[in-house]
């Protein structure tokens, strides 16, 4: 078991003690006690068919053999039914949502282009549109007047004829902000009068109090990228899918990398898991909202802190603490010290890492009341340094 | 249950009764009856450490949580003992070794590049190139005089200044050649002398009678891709990994696609799988061996055909029907029709896919029995059309 020292070493953006990130991950990994609050997995799932599925899949041994190159179809209709895009729509499973991320940026992007996404946001959309376009433009959003989101108008201000995709992650990681139905209309009228691409990231979807696809506005325009690992307690499976007009998915296809497909245990938790969405998901969407609340009222117990999006339409929440000069960074040390994993937000932003901490309440709720105590103990020791 | 008839009409090259390649490979992966000769995955694991260790990782619920990003340290630390390649390499966990070759790729070719492969041969490399470098060039070596292989002296007269990768599939699928200790000496001093990269992929390493590292050779200049999907039996869980220099590696990962890292589930099935080997290698060596040797029997008592390499150093042959005038695909078709799935020439050779079919052979020995009787009906029904 590794020390709270050495943690708190780690957490000073490595590594003495760890040899690299790989390392300090495969330890805080490994370590049972660890209260994981740091990367929006969600740990409410019990013992269900999702597990039962991948069992008995094991048993069977589906795994010797290589699974269709595309996703199981059965996966794939199940995928459309949850999302009601049924009619006009091609899907393709892949290993997690990132790599549908970058399959669409290389699949759309010329050397010219540009991406717009914003700031904070989930990096790695920016470091594969990066990799393809000419640019990107990482919009800031933090504050009050654009809603702690992208707004159409702010997307219409920085786009220029060479903008070809515009990225929603929405439920937005880090903040919790979620688009409105008219927005969402707005944003795919954007799309189809501008001849570009919206990337609707809904890994957080069903988190969310009420969610539209944007790919029911503008089919023809709209990359919807699904995941397994938040709602559904996969993150390590790594299962995912990109669905999109026929076109191009039939155009994606071209470029696919697994051309012998995705982890079939995977896959089959994954059929099990959508099946099975209508029994557990009010249980873990209200748990999360109690604990969101938790943190809620152990935030407000404190002078010059506050929470940007409440409620979040995720499982995870920013507390900004700028005002009363303290370190994300350092927050995150003293916690990793107490055992529990959270975020600085240098981890989803440049422009404004420097103010919050992440935290994702998809645990059980004695953990998120863990979190309440020490988070404080975090605060008041640190204010006074 | 699908018919054999509409097997039948999948076989050539799709699809009536069929939408797509990827709705027939899930028909003959759900087909439990389907004798599996088609890709060279190997179902001759029985209840073993693999089974279980999967089995309690999922109890365990280790799939809550995202896996470091490069790989679990001790799998990486296994597979580079298992190798004997301790000291001077590093290591990148993958979603299969598909991902590797891609990485691989990417990672190393420059749009003037060009790169060396055979044909026969993996043909998902040659995409994979060609998507990056200027041009493959795909050596013809379905002839005696080369061994079915790739010479170092083909090489030497097919590359120049631009060549920057040359690709030993080793042993070769389809068709089971093997490099002497000698030949990959040789090819290490060539991409030594000529500062370019040795894509050593190792998939069949374990089926082969003697093997050879070209990373002992060239450690600056071999990049070694490694494959859980053969001797382990674990295609289904896309598990593989990339060995080279710390400096290769560090290059790689910064263009590293899965950045959340490969299926937990899979790892620890691979964690598992390694350790155990020694307690299973041989009897699946053996009865590979075994199964090769009943095929070998049928093909020789058809005059008109033959092996071009035997014995197959890997878990896969070809059969060459050319002389007979019976196509390849017409096999395929036929053998569906019987519930076994094997592969026509076309899969793995744009030159001489219509001489070949490619059999595998790590399957129960009674399978392959069947095999032996149904091929040989199949030949002298398709002799006399």
């Amino acid at each position: 078991m590794i020390s709270p020292k050495k943690y708190a070493r780690v957490a000073k953006r490595l590594p003495k003690g760890f040899k690299s990130v790989n390392e300090f991950f495969n330890c805080v990994y490994h370590d049972e006690e660890m209260i994981w609050m740091g990367q929006n997995t969600n740990h409410l799932h019990e013992e269900n068919d999702i597990m039962y599925e991948m069992l008995e899949s094991i048993k069977n041994k589906d795994y010797c053999k290589y699974p269709p190159p595309e996703g199981f179809p059965e996966l794939k209709n199940l995928i459309l039914q949850d999302l009601g895009l049924t009619e006009g729509y091609d899907i393709l499973i892949t290993a997690g949502g990132t790599e549908s991320l970058y399959l669409c940026m290389n699949d759309i992007l010329e050397p010219t282009d540009n991406v717009i996404t914003c700031d904070p946001g989930y990096l790695i959309i920016d470091n594969f549109a990066s990799r393809f376009a000419d640019h990107v433009k990482s919009i800031p959003i933090y504050n009050e007047e654009c809603g702690y989101k992208l707004t159409p108008e702010l997307v219409k201000e920085n786009m220029d004829k060479n903008t070809k995709i515009i990225s929603l992650v929405d439920p937005l990681n880090p903040l919790g902000s979620c688009y409105t139905k008219e927005e969402i209309k707005e944003f795919a009228d954007i799309a189809i009068d501008n001849d570009l691409y919206l990337l609707h990231d809904i890994t957080y979807r069903d988190f969310a109090r009420e969610h539209h696809l944007a790919a029911k506005y503008a089919p023809e325009n709209t990359i919807t990228v699904y995941s397994f690992s938040k709602i559904y307690g996969m993150a390590g499976l790594r299962v995912g899918a990109l669905i999109a007009a026929p076109d191009v998915v039939t155009s994606v296809k071209s470029i696919i990398i697994n051309d012998l497909g995705t982890n079939v245990i995977a896959q089959k938790g994954a059929l099990a898991a959508v099946k099975s969405k209508p029994e557990w998901l009010d249980r873990i969407r209200n748990t999360t909202r109690g604990n969101q609340k938790i943190i809620k009222d152990a935030v407000d117990g404190i002078d010059g802190l506050f929470i940007p999006v409440y409620p979040s339409d995720g499982n995870m929440l920013a507390i900004d603490m700028y005002e009363l000069g303290i370190e994300p960074i350092d927050v995150t040390e003293f916690l990793l010290g107490r055992k529990i994993f959270a975020r600085e937000g240098a981890y989803t932003s440049k422009l404004f890492g420097h103010r919050y901490l992440r935290v994702s309440f998809s645990i059980p709720t004695e953990s998120v009341e863990k979190f309440a105590v020490d988070f404080e103990d975090a605060i008041k020791t640190l204010k006074h340094k």
